[in-house]
């Protein structure tokens, strides 16, 4: 079961896996625990436990997070977009799924199962996070985003059926942002079968680790950094400070990008990291060192506190480092959906090996 | 009943209610004659005959004349727009309503009544046509505009359900841009005894009507212009020519203002008619002459023939007349939806009146 108090360590985690992106974590954590404090705790349940005629549906938030922070959702909302999906359906929900295990969306599935008392699946579609719905695994199995619901903190809502999920994208993100840049939604309605060949498996359980190993580490005075590390088989990429910070919000997304000075070891090296919701690219004088899909993670180099792409600030000490991403992206399929030129990166895609620095 | 040659006439007399606008009546047109020659004649209904419990749906076609110019809808379109209302709301659509009885939207009714085997009512939301989609007698009853379906021609679909018109209409117009401009839509569904205090009746009678005046005046070698003017209503405003026109498609709308120089007893004077989608404001000597609800429509000073705001071109010889709005437009809610001042024209209302001169 999953407490109130998990779900700090699931927030902790998910913004590590956030990869600066998927939206402040903690305006989903405030949503689930207020929901938990009302309703109860919720049951997750590991992707074998699922019944494979169940329907699974995820639920998420979507929009640009530099406009989430100023506009924190009710809870409500995702209720009214998980009921009209079935009532469209005419079929009982089953259980819950994790849309991406990054950022607020690894913690907003825990708000529509206590309020429902449904269990929530302990996997997601990303194992990180992404600036685009198509950028799923589901997606490389054929499933559909399609019936999608969303729905704004006003009352209005739209239920869209595309031909395909970038189509989707398309007129979800142009809704969103005549929405007010930020609302709920449910979408990949799937079969239970259909969910455990397509999701990311454990990935809230592991975002919930990252959390206490932070946690504890603190405690404990010990190394938080290298203990995260070495969860996630992820290496430092570099040490550095911000010497600059550019950021955009443009047709939804909050673009930008972080340069660093290198320090310590990494002294009289300049690096920079571009990023599009998430960090995808980072730079070591001026040539690519890791990229999209693999994981790109910003790390307070005093705290270990993960640092997301609108808390970027001049001056701030940093820890970069980068995690394998999930096996899924890895294969052609993958790479043309979420891969470095997709995001308009003339640099192919060379898969972050921790074992070889 | 109402056959394909009817729909000739009422293609005609709709782009003369249209008042330049309402989209290319061929297009509708078209897609009504195909749908009659292959289904059958479609039966037309007054306003009185509608059985009150009837569920009755307006369809229509949205979006900027200019882009539908270019991108003729296959007609499937607005029957799955049709279906998915009916599905979405349980129940079997009764009858069709047509929402302006100006331009494209004219004819639409009939080929999904056609497809359908269902009557077309003789009424409208509008008495004339108008850019947003809010703009209908039926707002001023109360009438919620969603359930709403889109549909474009690529095979995606909206349904929208909002808290207002006006959010419709900006939902709805930020998705028919983003689905390329053009596409079907369902909306309004109300019941037979809503569509009986809501509508403009005996439109669609009276665009054929106008139709035939053309036509057989034509034949007769008569005054069309004259013999429109009189079962209109209506009053010559100025005879011109075209001396200068400036359109832009923006937000998707069209539009644009056309300057003339006054002909015949209307010469040494200078008239300028400013239109979105619909002529709004015609202005002598840069003084406002007739606006928005009242209608300002340009014939052809050679034939009669009405002339679209995509039409109009330099050097073309046009007689402008003005036509009384229906006068449910008129009143304090009627002119804060479509009055001058809506559309950003800093004027007061003057009822046009046929009159005085």
């Amino acid at each position: 079961m999953i407490s109130a108090a998990d779900l700090d360590d699931i927030a902790v985690g998910g913004a590590i896996l956030g990869t600066g992106g998927g939206g402040d974590p903690y305006i989903g954590k405030l949503m689930a625990q207020r929901a938990i404090q009302k309703h109860g705790a919720v049951r997750m349940i590991d992707l074998k436990d699922v019944d494979d005629d169940a329907l699974v549906v995820p639920c998420a938030m979507m929009g640009a997070p530099t406009v989430m922070v100023e506009k924190i959702p009710e809870g409500g909302e995702i209720l009214v977009a998980f009921r009209k999906l079935q009532a469209f359906l005419g079929r009982k929900i089953g259980a819950i799924l994790c849309a991406e295990a990054g950022g607020l969306n690894s913690t907003i599935p825990f708000a529509i199962g206590a309020m429902t008392g449904l269990p929530v699946i302990d996997g997601d579609g990303m194992g990180r996070a992404y600036p685009e719905l198509q950028m799923v695994t589901f997606t490389l199995h054929g499933v559909s985003a399609t019936p999608m619901v969303i729905v704004d903190d006003k009352g209005n809502s739209v239920l869209l059926e595309c031909i395909d999920n970038r189509w989707t994208e398309r007129l979800a993100r142009s809704a969103t942002i005549e929405m007010g840049g930020s609302v709920l939604i449910t979408l990949y309605p799937m079969s239970g079968a259909t969910a455990k060949k397509s999701s990311v498996g454990g990935t809230l359980t592991l975002a919930r680790r990252l959390g206490e190993i932070l946690r504890e580490s603190r405690l404990a005075h010990a190394d938080a950094i290298a203990a995260i590390q070495s969860k996630l088989n992820a290496q430092t990429i570099f040490e550095g400070r911000v010497i600059d910070i550019a950021r955009r919000t443009e047709t939804g997304f909050a673009r930008g990008d972080a340069k660093f000075e290198g320090l310590g070891a990494y002294r009289g090296r300049s690096y920079r990291i571009a990023f599009q919701n998430e960090f995808l690219i980072a730079e070591r004088d001026g040539k690519p060192l890791v990229t999209t899909p693999d994981l790109i993670t910003l790390l307070d180099a005093d705290t270990g506190a993960p640092i997301t792409t609108e808390t970027i600030r001049y001056g701030l000490r940093v820890v970069a480092i980068a995690i394998p991403c999930a096996p899924q992206w890895r294969t052609a399929a993958g790479l043309k959906l979420v891969g470095p030129r997709y995001f308009g990166y003339d640099v192919d895609y060379r898969p972050f090996d921790p074992s070889t620095p």
